[in-house]
């Protein structure tokens, strides 16, 4: 190895390099019929997920695998005196305790950003919950026994939890530099000031959303195993390659050396993005104990230190003309991204949603000793859509319009948000709204009666568009076409629980002309599957599955080279029909698959595909519209939601299935972002109070609606990519909050502004109004 | 998936298909110096060889496997009257028992070649060792309990041993269609008769060679594993995918959902070219059972049902003139390729190895009931040259030449074995015979004294050819360069502990200009590697590498085109240097690999090598001639061997020290050849009798003399591929038994007609020829 060489050096981290576009083969989205693309298929891996056979990484036991557990500070912010360990290398089963100090652990972290985040083990806890030590053990038990025999001293320091408490200026200090993270986000266009002078109706409120945490049904962990200088990694994450690259530099290693899987995985929603501290620590004691050592984190460690959904206090203000044009919004916000630097921005929404002349955004960040921010299914956006769907809906009250008639009045067909204002491939806000207020009953249910006695009931809309459903390069991926025609395509793209398998195996099936049962894909193993990055953005469809059909698409050209030969009809007149290759003009002249193949001294066709760029000056964004009807009773301040329906437009859809799998699923964690879920702190110790399941409130089945509808709007997108679907991961948890919000204020006439909307906060409310049942 | 679908159709098992040259890109071998090709490097994968973390098929252990046992008929032929497993199925730990009338198990068994060779489990079993029923259970101990607790009754039937008593009319009828296999063997060319009516001198003699069982160090054995309809296999296997197409077309299922992996493998020597009935019995019990099932054969089983090479009787009759011309060849033989079908031919070299205008060979096969002929490292090779290299001996003593004289006399410099005597790439013969022979000392050693006390000296020499070590196509080869300029190669080849891996990675080493360091080999595995063929015919390294080759350049094509565009020369002016590409012409025009690959939006760069076809017209064999020199003690028939020296032609090397490594080896198992090694069989039951390492002797470390030399000659071929390389695996095996035979010989004055030498066999001669000292 050149010894020289930079392990540490950035690969696409931080600023998007130049693009040299790639001359891909051009494919157009399907014009005509498809077979296989747009049915509603279950999954291709669904027997492996209900029968249990599915394994996850949880599921990976290794012969003399050692079990690993971790010491954290139990305290908000301190300063490590001393550690320990005498007692603790004397417990029974115990193979290595590592510290800070122990030789090759006193090393980097890179989490997700190019620069390391901290140290792996720091000599300074930011917050409850940061790493201090951790033990290998013969089994988990053994493991904590030995991390409580860790006497750990600590120094503790003052610690402050709210980011405008942590902004001034006797703050207690978290990093050197100070606790504010840089100098926030700005962004503006045309004139504030001439947009409210303009405006017939001025509107202000203040929103605050509380922090959530990402809750996925698979804890967080890794199982790590050497052989030689060659590490394996089984991690459950979104990026298989993200975290090759991180812990290749963490540990100084060339990329081919680190072999991370991820065959299935037990949700994420953002917070496997990172790479996460257990994973390099597992390496390390895997390494010095010569034996692969799995680190599992409870489910309470996974509510403190692996990410959340920073809250936000938001000030929107508004203009508007009567006739319902938009002609000022603006939007501040000040918010955390916890002890380390982080996302907490939410202001996208404000800039590019509706048509409006004069925009501003005004974000400000600050440290606070709290867990790290990560990003969180459409970071950001359900936060801003709270405050700015809530603004509209009030709008819309004052000049007098229905909500939904506002919105269409707003609509923007360009990207404002872009230096040019791009055109969009395609945008079906209009139609999300018009259908989806169709289907849902809109202008009916408006007009009802919102109930005389303590159960009142109230619909309510919210529209909502995403930043990064485009997907884009770099991407890989291949395919080969075995000599029965049976075919692997490989991809290093994950299936995070998405279906991703599924709608690859049928775009694959579709361009082949075969059978999707005789498709397989492996995938999100970097030992054995070509580049794609995380899974998160929305962008893994629209990102990875053109990728792949690029890939058999160039198995298809080369079968098609050959038998054009064999048959002496030119390749473009080819066709695939049950196994054989078949000419179009005169289908007497036909060739099997596997005589074509085997004739050349072949048993195998291999195909790559490079995902290109997107199509220059244009904006693809995804979009829709969420309807909710409640009954709050307002004895009670129970909220009851009556029925929910998701309109969207995420371009094609692939799969209806896993489509509308992805809008309930996201509709039902927007459910909980609206109704439940909120991390509580305890100002006293600075340590989160809610860390289970039963504290915090995620939505189970019974508190989605039984009247759950989607509408899947389909704009013929011919533009954005070779499939014309744009993601849709995100799309559908974003104005799901709002929606029910302004249902609420729809039936009691009360605007609830802080997030979430649960018993005692409304009851409260209805009190101070006088509006109690 | 296509329902009509034959699973069981062939694909490359019988008859070669036609060939239309692929226009793959033109490599020439290396002309010049290189930087890696031709040193002598340590394997890639030694520190996991050495310690003890390479992981065997006996290695995998997976969570919940359970362990199968296979009962076996004892009887050399018998009808299978009735089977009754209600004990076995009662046994403790038992899972399962499995037997012909199980469900599903009623199935043909494809072993090698395209028709299946007999059922699973058959109601007649024709060799002591056929299989009759198999149990899963927890632990292979209770798994062998239960399979002693199946009753089985026999009907024994009369059985036959010996090909010759096999073919007559009288003898026990092991098939239905009769003893004898097909036609036999029958080739000529030439008038025989004239040729021997222009002879000088005509010799003829009788030669024959015992049964030897290739006694691998790993036994055999696979572990099957099913997720939903998906098979994984680890195998201890020659081919990952005969493995994958002989289990899919037994059980009926398409190849991508077949995965057979083998990442180190302990050694085969052609036994394991064979699909074991244990891998189709141990996928069958696993997916019964629902969980992983593990068998390996014991020691004693590897000896009687997995393969033999099977002996022969050779009688030879050759014609010279007096000044050492041959005038006629001819060869008879009579062999048995146990109760199966299988290969027991020997007569090539007769037809190849030297020139002679009139030759043929007549051999006769013959079904008997013992176990089964398998491949055995160059089959055939080592019998036919036991005979015919003893009677170069014996005509150049009776035309008065020295022996390596008469070899020098009649080399032919093209293939006569071809319809048109197309010429050879390359041949080695007589540098190999030359230089050996200055190397060993020859002239000096045969002009020494003999001895005269009871401990005679001698020296012999022995020439050889190998039919097969060209290699072809089909081969495909994928190669994936990293942003860091890490590379990982794949191929579906193995590595069967000849050193295919580091000979792969130090020609894309080359090809690249990277340090070895920086690739990484990926292969056999048939879920993730592409398709190559088996390894066996000494074809591995030409077949495998130069596709390997091919799937770099690929990458670097790639790459290169990037580059010209950025430095703004021509792409064939760049080459990579410290991980950059740089311009020959000015190396100040240059750019870091990561550079390039980022600036496209890329991660990785993939390439795809398909193995061309061979030339045409164009014969490719490789050579070698040992020398060998003993020491007879004719008081106790021992024969010490003083030193060996083998001298190779196989094209160029590529790494001298696996090449080094290859000869020794061969050479020692041809010690072994000539020395120790034969099956008994017990006459009166018709089983084995030395089915252990203490009583079947293969060679040890004490076996082989101190003094034991390579040469290499490399010949500069520029033709066979871009590698310039043949193969090397079964050469050096070939005339080793030979040459000692001559030597013993040279020493003592006694023709060892049959092989092994071995002091009773020694002794008795040494006695009817009144030698004894």
């Amino acid at each position: 190895m050149d010894k020289k060489k930079d392990y540490s050096e950035s690969y696409f981290f931080t600023e998007p390099q130049p693009v040299t576009p790639e001359p891909v083969e051009e494919l157009k989205p399907w014009a005509g019929e498809t077979r296989i693309v747009g049915k509603k298929l279950p999954r291709v891996d669904a027997y492996e997920r209900v029968s249990g056979t599915a394994e996850f990484t949880f599921d990976i036991n290794l012969p003399r695998m050692l079990h690993g557990a971790i010491l954290r500070c139990p305290h908000a912010h301190a300063k490590v005196k001393s550690i320990d360990i005498a007692k603790a290398e004397e417990m029974p089963g115990v193979h290595v305790v590592m510290t800070g100090r122990t030789q090759g652990a006193d090393i980097p972290w890179y989490g997700r950003a190019n620069a390391p985040e901290s140290k792996l083990f720091g000599r300074v806890c930011r917050y409850a919950g940061e790493e201090i030590a951790a033990v290998a053990a013969e089994t988990p038990q053994q493991a904590w026994d030995a991390v409580r025999a860790i006497k750990a001293e600590y120094e503790e320091l003052p610690f402050v939890l709210d980011p405008e408490e942590a902004l001034k200026p006797d703050a207690p200090r978290i990093h050197e530099s100070g606790n504010q993270v840089g100098a926030g986000r700005q962004q503006s266009r045309g004139d504030l000031e001439k947009g409210f002078a303009e405006a017939d109706v001025i509107a202000e409120r203040t929103y605050t959303v509380g922090t959530h945490i990402h809750v996925p049904m698979e804890s967080f962990g890794s199982v790590a195993k050497w052989d030689g200088d060659e590490l394996t990694i089984w991690d459950s994450t979104q990026g298989v390659y993200s975290v090759m690259f991180n812990v290749a530099r963490s540990l100084q290693m060339p990329f081919n050396k680190v072999r991370v899987i991820c065959k299935y995985m037990g949700g994420a929603f953002g917070s496997k993005l990172t790479t996460g501290k257990y994973t390099v620590i597992a390496a390390l004691m895997a390494r010095m104990t010569g034996r692969p050592v799995k680190i599992f984190l409870t489910r309470e460690e996974s509510y403190i230190c692996v990410g959340n959904r920073p809250g936000a206090k938001m000030t929107i203000k508004a203009g508007v003309k009567k006739d319902g044009t938009l002609t000022a919004l603006h939007l501040k916000n000040i918010a955390s991204p916890g002890a380390y630097s982080g996302g907490a921005a939410v202001g996208f929404q404000v800039m590019e949603l509706y048509k409006c002349p004069n925009a501003a955004i005004d974000e400000s960040f600050a440290y606070t000793n709290v867990g790290p921010g990560r990003p969180m299914r459409a970071p950001g956006f359900p936060q801003c859509s709270w405050a700015l769907e809530q603004m509209m809906d009030e709008l819309a009250e004052k000049v007098g319009m229905d909500p939904i008639g506002l919105r269409l009045k707003n609509i923007s067909l360009v990207s404002q948000s872009t230096e040019n204002n791009d055109p969009y491939t395609s945008t079906g806000l209009e139609e999300c709204l018009v259908r989806g207020a169709e289907e849902f009953g809109w202008k009916e249910a408006r007009a009802k009666n919102r109930g005389n006695g303590h159960i009142r009931r109230g619909v309510g809309i919210a529209a909502g568009v995403w930043s990064a459903g485009a997907g884009g390069p770099p991407s890989t991926a291949t395919a080969n076409m075995f000599v029965d025609g049976s075919v692997v395509i490989k991809t290093g793209a994950m299936d995070i629980g998405t279906g991703t398998k599924t709608v690859a195996c049928m775009v694959a099936a579709e361009e082949l002309g075969l059978p999707i049962e005789q498709i397989k894909i492996v995938n999100a193993d970097t030992g054995t599957t070509p580049y794609h990055y995380s899974s998160g953005g929305s962008m893994t469809l629209p990102g990875a599955v053109p990728t792949v059909r690029l890939a058999v698409a160039d198995v298809k050209r080369q079968l098609f080279e050959f038998a054009s030969e064999d048959l002496e009809v030119p390749a473009d007149d080819l066709e695939i029909k049950d196994g054989a290759v078949v000419s179009r003009s005169d289908p007497e002249k036909s060739r099997q698959i596997s005589q074509i193949i085997q004739s050349r001294r072949l048993m195998n066709i291999v195909g790559t595909g490079y995902r290109g760029p997107n199509p220059e000056g244009k904006a693809i964004r995804p979009f829709g519209a969420h309807f909710a009807e409640v009954e709050v009773n307002t004895k009670t301040g129970e909220v009851k939601l009556v029925r929910m329906l998701g309109a969207h437009e995420s371009g094609r859809v692939i799969n209806r299935m896993t489509y509308d799998n992805q809008v309930l699923g996201g509709m039902t964690q927007g459910i909980g972002f609206g109704m439940s879920e909120h991390r509580v702190m305890d100002r006293q110790t600075g340590r989160m109070c809610n860390v289970n399941w039963h504290d915090y409130k995620i939505p189970t089945a019974m508190d989605v609606p039984a009247d759950h509808m989607v509408v899947a709007v389909d704009p013929n997108d011919m533009e954005c990519n070779n499939l014309g679907a744009k993601g849709l991961g995100e799309p559908p948890v974003i104005p799901a909050g709002a929606a029910i919000a302004n249902a609420v204020y729809d039936a009691i006439g009360i605007r609830v502004t802080d997030a979430p909307i649960y018993p005692p906060r409304l009851i409260k409310l209805l009190a101070e109004k006088g509006k109690r049942g």
